[in-house]
């Protein structure tokens, strides 16, 4: 079988004009530390036979012997001819000395096997500086530490000892992985779901080159269609949110399997590395910004590529699903109902024409059973096909029906109605298998022979990739705002920052950058209070002002319900108190507000400083049900009026704020403008702010109102309070 | 390879004394209808060659013909040998001639193919019942029809079309299916997971022998191991429950795919059928009471159920995870938390131990990282792999390295040092593949050479379904009522049903049960409610009482923070509203009641009678937030104390009941006896009740206490409230 186009045809050197392509497609390779004795040594060498690599190879060993029938020289140098990439697996004590090697032969790229560095402590972190550093004062780009390589497979260079899956398919998605094992585990599982690979990458250490890098590299590849991305962390984001909004622009999907999420993942990397795998609700929301598509299993994250990699964008939301089975209809319609895939009703004409060629009772649904009548009369396939891909709403059709993997497996005629309907079909059709299954050389022998569309098995997988498939497709077309920052910017410009400790300061900086905040006064005597509480006329709340004290209600610094007949003698009692139980805290008085207790929903408010990603605004609902039902969102700033009414919308509480059994309903403009403000209020304090807090935010018919304020700053500061 | 045992050991007839044993396990069929031009018969008679039948087959046709090999009769009746089974595959319009040929032959069972009985809507059902009673009046029990029948693989008995999958695999799991194509593509799944299969059965259309029954037998199959369940409906739903508890008292897991949840699946099951799926919430609840095992996907099913199939009951809740990749130790731990599975910290001895066999970093961890040390000295593996399995708390032990699956793939060491080391073992133990894969003969020659454990592929699915079998294994001790079923029982004994209409009949009779019920007092006069405001003394609510009307406030029939002084002018100009707006209902006063406004948890009580399930007790927490945070638990009847406080428990609003930020903690016992009180009144109500809703149940550290009712009726009735 020649599935694979004519090599000739993939000149990816000459397309790809990218700073890096002599690193990633090299024309000429040198294998320091080449020996038969080293398995390494073996896996390279094959993948250069079982790839057919056009280039030349080198191999480097204090012998100068040739190995396994490539040329042997004793150093770079005495190669003589220009080579585009040193691979050197020399153990790590003569790294240093291949690095000079490769300067004083002239040969700009390294890729470094040799391990021992960054994944191994402290001392190893060192080594792996000093590394870098003296390779970056010879003009050398750096691919590794520790590193398996990369294949690029569509460009036929392949410079890695990650197996080479054969046969290989024409390329469509690349892999790139920080693990080296799962590369290649993941390489497989591609293969075996007929997906072709154009790149497959292991990071290893990124003392240099990053993930990043490749990602930008592969977004720039006219042989990937979609990038597939195992990682454990993120070392250059702003690299990152470049290149994955160039692949949003380019409409490139980026498709990531971001590990260690939870919480013991997290132990175990500290335990290792000591770092800091991040806030997975954060990244979350920066994918969602980045419109970049998470997935949570290796399989799905090959299946959602594939899957992109073979329809591009889908160009509606809706899917036809049709099968001879009403088990698998059933059971596609629960799984779409998980994971939020639409399969509209057939629209009147669509039922009319299906109607025509089918049995009355099938008419009018999607998924649609055509019953085993398809298997007696297979051009049922070629009939009901066209009618389902031209209904209304539809953007992807999708048809249940067995692709063989066995040899005499029979092969049902219905494929060849089926890939006969599929060549009429403009939008993106699929074969979609009842369960997970292997597809080889049998199946794409059937697939060729019949003109069979991309296959995807398993109906709960495949439902869940083509709902993020769709989600997909549907952000390629959004303007927004690429990320603030503001964590590693500049400090803000408006406010020197810090100055904000108590309550009070919160509150005054918030209303004076136009925040509805809640009327309040700061008193320092027993007269002022209850001047205070006369001047609201109602009950008022009474809390102690102190930059030095973090919960004030612990130390009796809150009462409530107070007028002005009672407030003087619990004043004195409050300041009292409070001296005796916290001498050291340097007290301002206390703030006097009006209490509200008329019908309210509360929202938490939240912007934070995240030290990787920057700005991120979150907003709750529910007072004290936010924290027991989790129901907040998460959003990277800058965000205006309706990316914050976007995000309230999409809170399970959101009803509580539209009216909800006869309140009245809450202005949402006014009340996302006065997030809006908050949020900007905080991104103006700069770097140093770790969190400011607005809790509650108190929402009704009648007012929005900031009732409390909370700051936090990255250095131990003084300013907090409850 | 004979991985198969002696066939001449599996005497499954001999062993099993089932009822159904002639049926399922036969030694002789008749194929009537047999015919060499129909493609059925080459199916069906294709699997007595694959698997080697033992018994006799005879060929029953007009023409008396032999077919394939297999002797021929012109009747069931020549064949003058007794036959356990006859299996029919002739037309619909001769299908009761041949029960008529297969009672005069003597023979009990039938399996029948041949379709358009009750797949086909009303009439098919009417031809199938009558078909049904025939079969029944002779003496002969059905299996189908519209059935692709089944394969009694451990048996060596197929009486199906369904293709056996080859090799044969050593017997584990039984898959029971209601779709003919689903058994098929999901028994080719489980064989790509080295699956083996004891029984393969596709239900048909249930006419006489049903799911429940197939189920019933397998319980008691030694061959099966585990029972994997494709379904849509449970037509017997007693005789369900009563296979179901029989399995769990055996330790025989039962996994169900239950397909049919979402309302779309629910609307296409309507428009083909009429048949109501039921709820998928109280579905869960029947499996949680009853130790089923539910999965979404047909991999989820497969993975469950062989995992089982291979262990058996897990002894201890934690896993220990080993590989020599970091980047799997990272995915387990997030997939862990996904799935709720416990990977424990090694103790301190478990530490210790490893410290002496492995780098220092790795030695607390679980997720046990060896790194690729273990491929440099494999028998790493056998040193770590006792010590991780005795640590405290392990149940399971998973190890990641890969099984080779194609010919001449390099087969790494360490497999053999494993495969040593799981001798030892007395826990259980499995490998588990990174990614999902295909297994094959290569895989099954590794699996035997180096005596390795079973294995799982795709590290997400393999902690998905360990997750499900712990759980599992953790529910088969417990010792659980069976259902009431009252639904379908007798009418309740202590009161005559459908006497409560209004809110006031219904808390009369709660607060006669024993139920805490807010004072309340009907009053018919202006006097009286003056009279009765003033008993109170405080605020009262005045509630119009009428067994006619649903919803108070919508005809003006609620007030609230009235007193003795406001209350007499409120009465008449209620009674006035009511009357004008709703002259057709019949008003009996109304109801004075105390205000509630101190701080309290609101419950939602609700009784509903399933009309497939029985009696289920719902609670939901939190008010109006129940319903949109869907924060509610169910179960099904009966319930006590401290089941109800298992519920509680396990709403995530559960903290408010607690003592949540100050407030005083409810006494759960006894809010628990109030919520016993109120399913047991519901229940003795009887089949005709469709609901009682208490809505809502106050409860805080002062009182517990229902403060409104609402029943409805299973016929059409007048007595709802709001």
């Amino acid at each position: 079988m020649s599935i694979l186009a004519d090599p000739r045809d993939v000149s990816i050197t000459e397309k790809n004009s990218h700073p890096l392509s002599s690193l990633f497609a090299p024309r000429s390779i040198a294998l320091v530390g080449a020996t038969e004795k080293s398995i390494w040594t073996h896996f390279i060498m094959r993948n250069f036979k079982d790839i057919g690599f056009g280039g030349e190879v080198y191999a480097v060993n204090r012998g100068g012997n040739s190995v396994l029938g490539y040329p042997g020289f004793s150093s770079c140098r005495e190669i003589g001819a220009p080579v585009d990439v040193g691979f050197i697996t020399v153990p790590k004590s003569v790294v240093a000395d291949a690095l000079d090697d490769l300067a004083a032969a002239g040969i700009a790229n390294a890729v470094i096997l040799t391990s021992g560095y960054g994944e191994m402590g402290e001392e190893g972190a060192r080594d792996q500086d000093a590394l870098v550093a003296k390779a970056r004062s010879l003009g050398i780009r750096v691919w590794g530490p520790n590193t398996l390589g990369f294949n690029n497979v569509a460009g036929r260079a392949p410079v890695s000892a990650i197996p080479i899956v054969k046969p290989v398919l024409p390329p469509s998605i690349a892999i790139v992985s920080q693990s080296g094992a799962s590369a290649s585990e993941i390489a497989e599982y591609a293969h075996s779901q007929n997906i072709g690979l154009s790149f497959v990458a292991a990071t290893g250490n990124q003392g240099d080159i990053t993930m990043s890098d490749v990602i930008d590299y592969l977004v720039d590849d006219e042989q990937t269609k979609a990038i597939a991305v195992f990682a454990e962390n993120i070392c250059d984001p702003e690299k990152f949110v470049a290149a994955a909004e160039k692949a949003r622009r380019k409409a490139k999907p980026i498709v990531m399997l971001k590990i260690g999420r939870s919480e013991l993942a997290g132990a175990i990397a500290a335990a290792h590395t000591g770092s800091l795998l991040g806030n997975d609700g954060v990244f979350a929301a920066v994918c969602e910004r980045l419109g970049i598509i998470r997935v949570f299993s290796t399989e799905e994250l090959i299946d959602v590529a594939g899957l992109l990699g073979a329809t591009g964008p889908i160009p509606d939301a809706g899917l036809s699903f049709i099968s001879i089975s009403g088990g698998a209809c059933t059971l596609v319609a629960d799984s779409a109902e998980d994971h939020g895939v639409d399969l509209p009703a057939n629209d009147p004409a669509t039922a009319q024409k299906l109607g025509e060629v089918l049995p009355d009772f099938a008419a009018g649904l999607n998924p649609l059973d055509i019953t085993g009548a398809a298997i007696r009369d297979p051009d049922l396939f070629e009939r009901v096909i066209p009618i389902m891909a031209n209904a209304t709403g539809i953007g992807l059709v999708a048809i249940n029906m067995p692709v063989p993997t066995m040899d005499g497996q029979s092969v049902p005629a219905a494929l060849a109605a089926i890939g006969r309907a599929c060549k009429s079909i403009v939008k993106p059709v699929i074969m979609a298998q009842t369960c997970a299954k292997a597809l080889n050389d049998t199946s794409r022998q059937s697939i060729a022979e019949y003109g069979l569309p991309h296959v995807m098995t398993g109906l709960e997988g495949t439902l869940r990739a083509i709902g993020k498939a769709i989600w997909w497709s549907s952000q390629i077309e959004r303007d927004l705002p690429s990320l603030s920052f503001v964590a590693k910017g500049e400090t803000g410009e408006k406010v020197p920052t810090r100055n904000l400790h108590s309550e009070y300061d919160v509150l005054a900086y918030l209303r004076g950058c136009g925040v509805p905040v809640v009327a309040f006064e700061l008193v320092t005597s027993r007269a002022e209070a209850i001047a205070a509480a006369g001047r609201w006329g109602g009950e008022v709340v009474l809390k102690i002002a102190s930059p030095d004290i973090g919960h004030k209600t612990e130390v009796g610094g809150v009462r409530l319900n107070l007028t002005a007949d009672s407030i003087g003698a619990v004043f004195d009692e409050m300041l009292e108190t409070v001296r005796s139980l916290r001498p050291d805290a340097a007290i301002n008085g206390a703030i006097v507000a009006p209490m509200r207790s008329d019908p309210a929903v509360e929202l938490l408010v939240s912007y934070s400083n995240d030290p990787v990603w920057g700005g991120m605004l979150t907003i709750g609902l529910g007072g004290s049900m936010v924290e027991l039902m989790g129901d907040a969102m998460t959003v990277p700033m800058p965000v205006d009026r309706s990316a914050v009414q976007d995000m309230i919308g999409k809170l399970r509480g959101a009803p509580l704020l539209k009216g909800f059994r006869g309140s009245a309903p809450v202005d949402l403009a006014k009340l996302a403008d006065a997030i809006v403000a908050i949020a900007n209020a905080a991104e103006s304090l700069g770097p140093e702010l770790a969190s400011l807090e607005i809790n509650p935010l108190l929402a009704s018919g009648l007012r929005i109102e900031a009732l409390d304020g909370l700051a936090t700053w990255h250095e131990k500061g003084n300013g907090d309070a409850d």
